[in-house]
């Protein structure tokens, strides 16, 4: 069980929202984090760095949105629609443009597989987060 | 001039936004994350701190949400709407609760009167690029 | 096996550490990057926030400081002794000083319980991987 | 006078350093961070992006470290020096690589040379307030 999923049970939350939901999300957006900044760096490793420009720079956003959203998540004692769902809906975007892009590239770079398995991962929690805010 | 407005002018962007407002949204994130940094570090100094709970929350939100957008902004070569609408909306969203919150504390902590007015700032020029991209 | 871990077997690094040592580190920065999202959080929440402002003060510096270290970490592609060192000495202490104040209100409260464990592990990990850069 | 700066003189801290000199390396801090997301975004763009890898890498490094810092400096009630030093130390190794790559780039690019100017500045800022702590 994650540190996110093990804190959710320790503490009162205004906020009733499923507690595994939420927790799916945090944890998707922390692996998400984690597998962009390495495809990033795996990136600039490579001898065909030109073509990978795009691929770099979605992974960049992908990394700042996920840590801003984990961030925001963690804390929400109430549940504030008018910063989780614009957010949220943020994350969605971008993990769905990097994980198209890191498709494209999957046979080439085994990172860019790995990384775009990631991204699908963090959108589906984060729509599956979102539908239940509904 | 800020180093974000001096940058703009150093290369070729196919983002054909104004740059100045650009630039503006850019360093009001970036003094909007600054003073959200300042008030919620002054908020747990203060005696009455179990007052100012929501203030620090909304304060370490904001700081979140105003690094991953000024991140992201300084990154796009080209305009991205499904990622760049929800995260400024989200921006707006979190500089309006926090600066409402902030200026409840105004007479009493002169730094949540500063920090009021770096989120007041920051939602109008987060305002004013969305605008512009319409 | 964590992305981080994943990821260091499909490209080629200069950096001539230990993957195994090197993913360690990186999965306990970001475990406890989450935990101390989520303890500063419950910290907020709890009737006597007053007595948790030092708490709350180390866990937000531990996020940002191990948040700073997992980037650069999954980013090396060259050791660089001059940056890695200081900073992986800065999360040796943040994550001393969290974990012990965290463990001081463990039997009060069981989110920091579980906050001064992920600040242990990533503590000895960031030793860890210290000592192998030797 | 920046955000930083006025807040600083709101309220009362322990840390009795000089608030000028915190100041001065907070909004160099911040500006470094601005100048190296625009600097790796804008080397991103350029025709010889295989030459700017190793910019675009310090830039990464340098954004995620000046950021933690300025968090860490902004919060910081007391001083730490278990902390606060080798943070430091981090970032006077990072601006110092940074501003060296990006003065090897400057008479091609412009934005690295603006970028390289905000390295030296915060890297003077960081050994002036290290200075002061000693």
């Amino acid at each position: 069980m994650s540190y996110a999923r093990q804190m959710l049970d320790t503490y009162p939350r205004a906020w009733t929202i499923d507690a595994d939901v939420l927790a799916a999300a945090i944890d998707a957006l922390s692996d998400c984090t984690q597998a962009c900044h390495a495809d990033n760096a795996a990136d600039l490793s490579e001898q065909n760095v030109t073509e990978m420009v795009t691929c770099i720079r979605l992974c960049l956003d992908c990394v700042d949105v996920c840590t801003a959203t984990a961030g925001v998540l963690s804390r929400q004692a109430e549940y504030d629609a008018g910063l989780t769902r614009p957010l949220l809906e943020a994350c969605v975007a971008i993990c769905k443009s990097c994980g198209d892009e890191c498709e494209r590239h999957a046979r080439m770079h085994e990172h860019c597989r790995v990384c775009g398995e990631a991204c699908r991962r963090c959108e589906r929690a984060c729509r599956g987060l979102l539908a239940a805010l509904k």
